[in-house]
């Protein structure tokens, strides 16, 4: 990262989403300097002095079927208090550069091989023409629901068979990851699907010497969770329980309305506890989807704990926060991590970068200071000057 | 601590109040395995294999001005719920042996030399009739309001000529620490009092080599406060207020109703948030007495704070603890770890003991996971099996 | 009421459970005078004058499937903190004369016919060996999933004919109000089952000339929801989103874990909103078994509403009660005024009860102060002395 | 109201507020219809039928110390979320129009009797210069601390002896009450000052025949308390604490945080508990000063009440409010129903209009249904057609 001075492109599987649109015109703001760099990880004081790629050295580009222009949705975000709308102008004609970049995908009748092999080729054209170093693939697509194994999941030679065969094997999130590997970029899954998370993908990323990291961005409850569960444990008061429903109501609320997609979700939200407490606590957990609240998600979680000589306890607490806004940043964090990642040569499921997911791969690591002191090192190691 | 099998005296200022009741009330029960050990720190698996006192081996005295025997102060509260009624009856024996070493305090129409040496002469008895190896000098009397500076607070031999010509210079907190160091004990402060953060004391200290630890036991909101505060830091969250109100109707409550004494607790409370996210916010604080609550204490914290691009948000959370009964286990621990910290040579104030307090001595540290890791270092440098 | 002095019997389905047993502590600690009377509506200052029957005057039976002895319940229900321990063992003497009124109920394989003669039966019994003026039965049994139609609920001779045929069309429920009707007394229903309201038992009502009451006791979250409501409503504030979670452990907790009596109780809850809001709200709204809560319930509620030029805002409540001691009360005042609207000659649904129920039968009447309005009127109408 | 067709003015004492600033953009908004009326009691169904001046009817002025155009003051609001911008927008010129009769008030270091004579000479120029029907005066501007008594308010004789000897014997509320029955208008005070509430005021309004009302605007947490303390009443639940926050940030919170003008609010917040219970509570009630959450204010109250057998339970709430869009279509409300009251010839304070204050003047009524069944008779009486 050091000598060279080059593009590193984001190019995002769900690319007019809430999460990607924000994520963009934060970093085009960035690029000139029209704001402060709040809710970055990677501008965190402890991080100075690792090379990380510079907000003006961002390209973007991606795949949405959606069709709305990104300078639009920007408007529609900032009616939505996601954003302020003074920057939605700001950067709108910047985001009309972007719409070019912003294809439909292939149609999902195509067989997988095929459709594979068109966001393969959409990717690279997209390095090409921006003249990128690297790309980074980040899914920031719709949940999905738990996947069904299949042997094809489990061996890359299989897999490349079945897909050949005409089988459709792979949800979307998967055939982005496989797309990505074969592309030569790395790759984030920010949602609860499967991704790269597939035994046969990490095969194709050990072949490729690329690097990933997933799955399920921490935003908001889990967040507080993976501070909250370990303080239990480390003051030595037992949960016996811990409750939480979530209201939210933006395009991933609707989605998880759908009860498989939710499963997919509270499993993901449910680990943390069991990893961190050593022991099972009853831990319902509800999504429920009520448009009336828009982008912003609001969690409420009762604790019930028992302290010495048993003495029953509570806690709640509240969270009341917009989705969009804490999970753009951490797209952006990743990207500009992951870029470096593949530039220092990692390869395969990067465990310290478990600070920024329920679902962590590769790691069993849930309380956020240990992860972000893991980050950090990490962050150092690859990023760091000679 | 290895080699000698010996008893480790506890000496409680302020010994029938209802923190040490319960913490004698629950060590009696441990020793005689009725109850599982929740609660403490000491007990936590990252302590295993340091070397501490059994609680069996714990044997307990102190003062206090009150005289209701320690059976009753039980029933009153198992009563309160604060412990259960049938331990309260099962270590009530064990209680009433413990009242003969439980003597009222001196007068404090005493000369203040006088009172230190009284309180000298009833450790130094204390220690003796039970045979202990080493006793620790706990302060948990009730607070005391903020201490006007006075210049013989700052120097040892100026703080002695001014008791020897009759001068009242020390609140009582300072007093029990000046006679624990006299006496060879160890000292903590698990309340706001002063204790042995004078500059005098802490030469008494060094010269007597003896450890010590304090102030002002963490035992609810700040607890939370001490996550909260750096996930919001690491996340790159910039908190813009942190609004706090307690709502208590203990004994404590009822002091803190006076408004100097609450200055004193709300400072100690509020140093954490400049030192964890390194800048000033709004933070109001209300220390509320409301006898209907009784030893329950309700905190209600709302956060208000600024993600991406300035999109504000809202975290609130409730805390709903038995003071007394969280308070309890960790003066416990305190006394088993300062007994082995005494017994392995330290001196002076113990930073790794931050973790218990608000405003720990000698650190600037207040991230609980990192005083945690601290707290684990030392415990295994100074109690470690060779 | 006024000339004669007798005895009034209260005969509950479900009479082993929590909200029977507490209401039997409750009532016969009042008989002797062992407390203050604390949370009954009919002791209320509005309702000075209106001649009730005297908790000296009340005696209790029923029948439930469990065996436990009352004085044993009683102390399960001291221990979990829903009842004083000195009360307990207060009444326990008396509540082991209960036992021998409280039989287990015939077998369920039995004929239904057979099974409401069997409990017509035992009603009569127990008026006729207690000398009762007359007797109010009240279903505090286990909740029921919502019931299919049949043609037998719509025609009381239809009723008859299927169940002199063997057909079993009844829930347990209708069989206790039928069996009630049957042997001259009132009947309460404080579940969400079907008990009563069935076309078939309204004209056996009338026929008899019975009065009865139901259903679904409001004790806590809708409680509150009958005066918030009525609040947005008089302010002109639109609500937009009313989502409601209730944790609760209790033995009711358990039978709504099936997610067919959740349905019911969900329901029964929904209505108030659409009917006194007059517009339909996004109202998810979930109740989970959390056994660690034990008899206690926690409700949070999270209301967006919109005021003035269409601001948005929010409010949220947690109700933490305890729901065999917020129902038992209830049933009291329930037993007391249909006895007294069946002295008085009343018959059929009696709408002024609305007040104490989520679901009123005869009532479209959800503001809690307009209830409470209509129901000390008809109590004066129907007990007020000469 | 019904056969003359004719303007009626709002006059506000603090008319370039945050209050009256919304007030006037909705006003405006409606006369336009730009939005629909919600938030408004007087646009509530049950009121229908009663002859209210028309939105298109009113015309606005008054007097403020400050100078900003309101048009700037309306894009301030919708900068801070209070209102749409695109309504500041479309009322701009409107507001630029009204610019012309919102006046700086006289010096204060004016005689009060001049005070009031030149407020007196403005609102009559008003009146003419629109060829209003009437005015009303409505007080919006900064709470007034506490005000000490002085035996020129009891007595109107008294009161203008002593203004004519130049003695300055009323807060500014005062004086514009004064000023407003001078000129024949009738007044409301939406603050807790004293406004017309001193008995030679009261005199004066008699004298003139015109209407009155106050004080202190209920928006938000007595608005709930006004609901929820009633339940517990009528529920026989024994309320034992109620403590309350108040976190706010505009310009009311900048004056509340001196400590006189917050001890005059709470007295009037804290009222309505012993009124409503009947009994004496602990009811600890802060207002904190957070500039940081702007228009908004915060509540959180924590209620512990006993039940049945002396159980204890809580309750808590927090509310969320916009305090400007919660105030100003009350203001508007008040406007237009105390013009009707004094064309309908009524006379000093309308205790019908309890339910838009927290300190109702001539009314012991607290329970918001009641109030509303009293608003809502009173307002057909006054505004019934023929």
């Amino acid at each position: 990262m050091t000598t060279e001075r080059s593009r590193v492109g984001v190019w995002f599987a769900g690319g007019r989403g809430s999460v990607a649109t924000t994520a963009m015109v934060g970093a085009l703001a960035f690029a000139q300097k029209l704001i402060e760099r709040t809710g970055l990880i990677s501008e965190h004081p402890r991080l100075a002095g690792v090379a990380l790629p510079d907000f003006a050295d961002l390209v973007f580009g991606g795949c949405d079927t959606v069709e709305t222009p990104l300078a639009d949705r920007a408007l529609q975000l900032a009616d939505a208090g996601v954003i302020p709308a003074s920057l939605a102008n700001a950067v709108s004609d910047d985001l009309t550069r972007v719409d070019g970049d912003m294809l439909p995908p292939p149609h999902t009748s195509a067989h997988q091989a095929e459709f594979v092999a068109s966001i393969e080729r959409n990717i690279r054209d997209f390095r090409d023409r921006h003249d990128c170093a690297r790309v980074v693939v980040v899914n920031v697509a719709s949940t999905e629901p738990p996947l069904d194994h299949d042997p094809a999941h489990d061996d890359l030679d299989e897999l490349v068979r079945a897909l050949r065969g005409g089988r459709a094997v792979l949800p979307a999130s998967s055939l982005y990851a496989y797309a990505a590997f074969r592309a030569g970029c790395a790759f984030a899954d920010f949602t609860p699907s499967s991704g790269a998370r597939l035994p046969a993908l990490e095969q194709l990323a050990q072949l490729e010497g690329l690097p990933w990291a997933g799955s399920d961005g921490k935003t908001g409850e889990t967040l507080v969770k993976s501070v909250l569960a370990p303080m239990f444990a480390m003051r030595g008061l037992r949960v016996r329980s811990w409750a939480g429903t979530n209201l939210l109501g933006g395009g991933d609320g609707a989605t998880l309305a759908d009860e498989h997609a939710t499963a997919s979700k509270a499993a993901s939200k449910g680990r943390i506890l069991r990893e961190v407490l050593g022991y099972d606590v009853e831990a319902p957990l509800h999504i429920d989807y009520v448009p009336d609240l828009g982008d912003w998600k609001t969690a409420w979680d009762h604790i019930s704990f028992e302290g010495f000589l048993g003495t029953r306890m509570t806690m709640q607490f509240t969270w009341s926060g917009c989705d969009s806004a804490l999970a753009a940043p951490l797209v952006l964090d990743l990207a500009r991590l992951l870029a470096t990642a593949h530039a220092a040569g990692r390869v395969g499921p990067q465990a310290p970068l478990a600070f920024f997911f329920k679902d962590p791969a590769a790691s069993d690591e849930h309380e956020l200071a240990a992860q972000f002191d893991s980050l950090v090192t990490w962050a150092h190691d690859i990023g760091g000057r000679p």
